[in-house]
This record gives C-alpha cells, sequence and structure tokens, in this order.
C-alpha cells in the first residue's frame, strides 16, 4: 500500500495549506478540528504569529476553536515554505486577483507551484482551491510541478482542483458541511483526494477533470454576476417608470418555482463576483469566443457607482444643495450585510467619486474601523476612520447614503434623524419624503 | 353594500373568461369547480363547440373535470361577446404575440377591451391576465374602456391586472395553487379584485399598482430567459473546451446556497420566455433605456440553432456525408419535454434550415402528430407528419437530432439502433463515439 494511503488510514498524514486567508484557515481548522496535523504556510509573518499565539481574524470562525486546536499543536503556521517537505498533502488557497487592467493575476498560484515544487516530498498530493480560470491545473501548475520538482505526475505526486465555496457570513453553510467538488488529473489522484478531504468535509462531489471543477466554481459565480446586473438594471429602468422595483420582486419571490430572488446595489464587490467571470472572459479569448453575456454584466456593473453617485446628486439637488461642500454620511462600506471585508466594495469607489467632486465624506460602519478608497480617499490619501452613528452624526449630514444593509442598523433611528436619506439597500421600509431609494 | 360584493358573498356572480387557451380554460375550470358560474369567451368556434360538448383539448386539465362542470351547466363558452353584459367579473387571457419584427401585437388585447366596453354592465370588475409590458393596464386599456363603455372608472367598472403563472407539464403547481399576484388601479377595485379570485385561487399576493404586477411577470420571465441564455452561452464554450457542461452543470447543483440550475438547449420555445423580455425592451425605449441582459440574451438564443445546425453538419461531416439529401430525423419537437405544444419551438427552426439545405427531413414527437415549420416545411409547403420511433426508422437514418427529452423517450434503444445522434438535451447518457452532444 502507498505511504500515503497509510497515512490517511491511520490519520498521521500531515497537511499543509498554502494561504491562511478566509478560505486556507477555515479549511485548515476542519482539518485539524479531525485530529489531523496541519501546517499553515504564509508569507504574512503577521498573520502566522497570531495564528501560533491563537489569535483568530477571521470573523466566521470562533475564537475559542481556533485557540484549542493552536494549543494542541494540531495546527501551526510559518513563513517557512522548506517545511512543505513535511507535508503528505498540499492544499492551495492563495488569492487570485485581477491586475489593473482585468486580467488574471496568477503570480500567487505560480509562486506556490514553484515553493511547492522545490521542496515537496515525492508521494505528495497536492490541490488548488483557488478560484480560476478552466485548464489552469493541467495546463499552468503540471508543467511547473515537474519541472521544479523533477518528479512525474501519477507516480511521484497527484495533482487536483477543488474549489472553494466559502461563504463569509453565512450561518447554515460552513467548509465542513458545504460539497465540496473534486476533480483531479488521475484516477489514482481523485482516489487520494476524495480520501484525504474527506477527513474534514462532509460530502465530496467527483467529477472527471480539474478542467470540469474549474468551469464549475465559473458558472456559480458567473451565475450570480449575471442576475446581480440583471436585477441592476430592471432597478434603473423600474426607477425611471415609478415601479418599485424591491415590491417587484417580494411578489415575484411568490412564484413557488423556476425564480431565484436576487436584489439590486449599488454595485458587485467582495472577491469573487466581480472577477471569477472575467477569469472565463480570459481563457475564452484564446478559443475565439465572446462571452455576452458575462461582457454586458460586467458593462452594467461597473457603471452602477456611477448611477448612484447621480442618485446623490439629484437627491441633494432637490435641495437645492451641489455635492461639492456637502456632509455625505455613507453608511456601510462593506460589500455585504454582518461581514467586515471592505474588498471591491462599490461603496468605496462611490466615496471616491464624492470625495473627488468635492464632497465632504464620512462614513459609519460597525465592523470595519478604517478604510481606504481606490484614490485620494482624504487629503493627503490618509485612510477614513468610522465615525460613531449617533443622532448628531445624522443631523449634521447633508445626505445619509446607505450603502450597506448590515442587520444592526436601526432604520427607525436613521430615518429620524436625517435630513436626506439616500438608500441603496431598501433598509426604510416606510415611505418619505426625504428617502430617495435605489 | 354594492351589488357585486353582495354576488361574491353569496356565490352568485358570473365570471366572463376572454380567451380559452392554456391560461384561459384551467382558470375557468377552476372557478367553475368553486360553483361559481363562467361563461367562456372565444373567437374560435372550434373550442367553443369543443368546451360545450365537454371535450377537452388542455392536457394539464383532467377530462373528467372539464365534463363534470359543463354537464352541471356551470361552466359554458360561447362566440358571442354582447354576453359579456352578463357577467359581473371580466378576466382576459387572450395572447400578446410579439409581431414579424419583434414588436408587441397589442391588437388582441385592444379587441378584448373593445368588447368589454361596448357590453360590460355597469358594476364590473376587469382583470388582464396576459403578459405585457408595464404600463398597459393603465395607459392603454383604461382609456379604451373608458371611451367605449361611456362608463367611469372607480366608480362604474375596476379594472386590474394579475399575471398567469401556467406552467404547462407542471404536475405540482396548477392554476388554484400557484400564489398569484394582483395590482389593481384603485383600492376598491384592489379589494373586489381579492375577493373575487379567493374563490379560485388559494393564495393571493397584492401589490400597489397594475405596472408593478406588470413587472412582476417580465422580471420572472426575463429571469429565466437570461439565465437560459447564459447556459447556452457556456455550453457553447465548454463545448470547444472539450468540458461536458451537464456535468459541470450537476456538480454547481451540489452547491446548498445561491444556485439556482439551468440547462442548455436548441434555443428557447414556447409561448412566454423567447417573448415577455422584449415586451420590455419595447416600453424601454420609452424611456430611453437600453436593455443590455435582455439584448445579449436574445442574441444568443436568436442563434442557437444555427450553432446546432452547425453541430448536425460537423456530425454529418464526420461520416464524409453532407447535409444535402441526407435523411435526418429529429425526436421531440414540442418546446420542453412532455407537453404537446411546439408554438415557437426551436426544432422547427433548425429542421427548416436543414430542409432548405437539402436535408431530407422526418420527425417524431409522441405528443404533436403534425407540424408546419417557419417556411418551406415540404415540398409544397404542407405539414410534416409525426412517424413511428422503430429501430428500422433509426438505422434508415443518417442522423438522428435529439430535440426535446421526452421522458418517454428510450436511451438506449436509441443509442442501439442510430447510425449517427445529435443530442441536444443530453438524452443519451452513456458515452459514445457515435454521440455528438451540445
Amino acid at each position: 500500500m502507498k505511504e500515503i494511503l497509510k497515512k490517511i488510514e491511520d490519520n498521521s498524514l500531515t497537511v499543509g495549506i498554502l494561504g491562511l486567508g478566509y478560505v486556507g484557515l477555515p479549511l485548515a481548522i476542519s482539518f485539524a478540528q479531525a485530529g489531523i496535523k496541519v501546517i499553515g504556510f504564509d508569507k504574512s509573518a503577521e498573520k502566522v504569529e497570531k495564528i501560533n499565539s491563537g489569535e483568530n481574524y477571521i470573523r466566521d470562525i470562533r475564537d475559542a476553536v481556533l485557540r484549542e486546536v493552536v494549543e494542541n499543536i494540531i495546527l501551526s503556521a510559518t513563513t517557512d515554505f522548506t517545511r512543505i517537505s513535511e507535508c503528505d498533502a498540499l492544499l492551495i488557497c492563495v488569492p487570485t486577483p485581477l491586475d489593473i487592467f482585468h486580467k488574471p493575476d496568477m503570480s500567487y498560484i505560480e509562486a506556490a507551484c514553484v515553493s511547492i515544487g522545490q521542496n515537496m516530498k515525492p508521494g505528495t498530493f497536492i490541490s488548488l482551491e483557488s478560484t480560476t480560470y478552466p485548464t489552469t491545473t493541467e495546463d499552468l501548475m503540471l508543467p511547473i510541478l515537474e519541472r521544479e520538482s523533477g518528479l512525474k505526475h501519477d507516480t511521484d505526486f497527484w495533482l487536483a482542483y477543488s474549489p472553494e465555496r466559502v461563504d463569509p457570513g453565512n450561518k447554515d453553510f460552513h467548509t465542513k458541511n458545504t460539497p465540496k467538488v473534486l476533480g483531479a488529473i488521475s484516477k489514482e489522484g481523485l482516489d487520494i483526494g476524495e480520501k484525504i478531504y474527506s477527513k474534514a468535509i462532509d460530502h465530496l462531489h467527483l467529477v472527471s477533470s480539474p478542467k470540469v471543477a474549474e468551469m464549475v466554481k465559473i458558472l456559480e459565480n458567473t451565475y450570480r454576476l449575471v442576475n446581480i446586473s440583471l436585477i441592476n438594471e430592471l432597478a434603473l429602468l423600474s426607477g425611471k417608470m415609478g415601479i418599485d422595483i424591491w415590491e417587484v420582486i417580494e411578489a415575484a419571490k411568490t412564484k413557488p418555482f423556476g425564480f431565484q430572488a436576487f436584489y439590486p446595489g449599488p454595485g458587485i464587490g467582495g472577491h469573487c463576483i466581480p472577477l471569477d467571470p472575467f477569469y472565463l472572459e480570459h481563457i475564452a479569448k484564446k478559443y475565439n469566443f465572446d462571452l455576452t453575456m458575462i461582457h454586458a454584466a460586467g458593462h452594467i456593473n461597473m457603471r452602477m457607482p456611477h448611477y448612484m453617485v447621480i442618485k446623490i446628486t439629484s437627491a441633494l439637488n432637490s435641495q437645492k444643495k451641489p455635492v461639492n461642500g456637502s456632509k455625505i454620511l455613507f453608511l456601510g462600506v462593506a460589500y455585504k450585510p454582518n461581514i467586515d471585508d471592505a474588498r471591491e466594495s462599490p461603496a468605496l469607489e462611490i466615496m471616491d467619486i464624492i470625495i473627488k467632486k468635492g464632497g465632504v465624506v464620512s462614513y459609519h460602519d460597525p465592523y470595519i474601523s478604517t478604510v481606504q478608497t481606490h484614490g485620494s480617499a482624504s487629503p493627503g490619501g490618509a485612510p477614513l476612520q468610522s465615525i460613531d452613528l449617533s443622532p448628531t452624526a445624522l443631523q449634521t449630514a447633508d445626505c445619509v447614503v446607505i450603502t450597506t444593509n448590515h442587520a444592526v442598523f436601526d432604520a427607525e433611528m436613521i430615518q429620524e434623524h436625517s435630513r436626506l436619506i439616500v438608500d441603496l439597500r431598501h433598509v426604510i421600509k416606510a415611505p418619505s419624503d426625504k428617502v430617495y431609494k435605489l
């Protein structure tokens, strides 16, 4: 029997996880909770130090759980990538951002593959979890790994793809109980991968190749991008037609089949939906294929923050005020409710445009104490600090803009004390002359 | 108390239903089953005769149910629209097709309004069920009704909009148990409408205006159009990339939140999804608004039958055969499985193109015995007749094209006897060299 299979059987394998962000850390903990030794790798000395001292930095993880697996030395973290040689399985959870030209930035995956290739021992199972375009695992990763290691796939190591499905803030589904898709290059790799992941994940769904698994993740997020874009476009038209899109969606939801509700908003944020579909657009070019739905969806979403600025401008204008010099308070900078993540948040882009137009911008977010907008956030480019959400803060603002629907926001209190509200998230339900809605 | 309210209370009102198609007839029966007298109006003497002799022509209705309400003289049908004067409520279920330039053809609604306006008695409740663009009820129907009747809205009659949600072939949801959205112009109209519809429908969802209700229906069907288009586009790309899109969808479906599966196909058919979104596109022009998502979706779907022809051509070409002179057998012409409706079915368009290219076309559909394709279906433009699905019929064909996934189709039998298969509906699950899939 192969050594790795024996180690899987007696739970003595060591799992290495590359990248300790919102995907890697929960995954590491899921394995550690199954009693499997986990080494977490990250270039950030700060993150590594935090983990090794049992300090949690991911909202969806309970502090006590992290502390327990660290104290029992089941989970440890390191910046030393040569320790890859201690691992039997390596799961890659590094970022796959887009560059400033909206092209996939594969440098994190490439660097991970170089590190692994130079350090892994024979008999290692490797799996990529990062979202990427179909063919990445076989066409990009495999050659690097074989070249750097001098080892041969399916004899000396196995390569697979298994996309993360982490949904920050989701109370029902977390790493362990969310079914996971797995595709490997070889049959043996699929078998080994299934046995390893089954230690930490309740249900695995096996597919015939890495590229099928890669397309699965892209389909899931493209579905969301396209539907959010559709409802955003219909919201803009509804606004012009005097139709309340929120009322329309509530009514459509009563259809008991063939409909899933999406809600409009000031744009798309986070680390997945604004990015993933453009990975597919990137690889489609290689096949001379134009993805018109993704293209149209991207177009709408890129313009949403600008439309929102027009809404704010119109609201101020109705009170005979220009943006220039007006005090504008933003409520919520997280890209979705009840989370502490402002990555790609449309609120930041709107704030940025308003600042450029001379607006005096402040913000409140209960979960995010400081943000840096894309451009010149404040004079000198210093980050903005979240202010307290007091009646005075609301009264002082010429316009209050609701950019995130955090559940803790008190709609009545906001409505009572604000002079003018632009509600981009349907937080204010009671009709009022001073409320402008998306 | 108003007369209509009294009649509602003691179940003595008469409901008139204009248009006795797949929407009107089930609705008529739903009221009749509640013991309410129903007069069905239709221009087709054939339909009226059938109903009055208890003969059913809608697959989703059980013959015995129709016979019972007709025999008890609860439901009767007529071509005489002056009998509108006998009705207390009038529900309009006429077609709203697109004309050959893909513009809404409102002539059926207009004609219904003229008939009603000229014949209704004071105190009548009127509701439109046909899908149409937002503002139709108030801006198009109301002026015609007031002009033709000389009566005043909210004093002498009430006007509402309540979109049909009939899903042919759906075993779980039918007219009575599918929640129904209702929006009326006036508060009194909404109240009366709710009381009337509640006789025949289990759950009503009230909205603030007809235009909100109109937008609800458009949203529901636009959601479907856009998602089918998206998956069709991804299917085409996947084909080029050697990825099985059906396997991708099955895997994506294991995501327990935020995903709803749609399936690719040779194009979009039926009376709703290919049409309704373009109603919205039509009215959007009035607001100088370009609906890019619908536009892109329409573009993909218009091209799908042409791509399917390319698939058929490629499959034949692999066997060194041209389309011209080859025998091509189509399985299924209904626009979706297990129904007897070929309206707007993409199969017809594909057959038409193949015929024009010189292909010798035949078809089998267990539910549709004869079809007329759009153009010159067969020499002289005569309709095609469904042939028996025998081993010989399959063996004789140079290519068998599966255009509808009727549940009764025997995949093994088809695969065994066919020489070459183009499967556009994922009917053939077993891999084979002679099967080309979408």
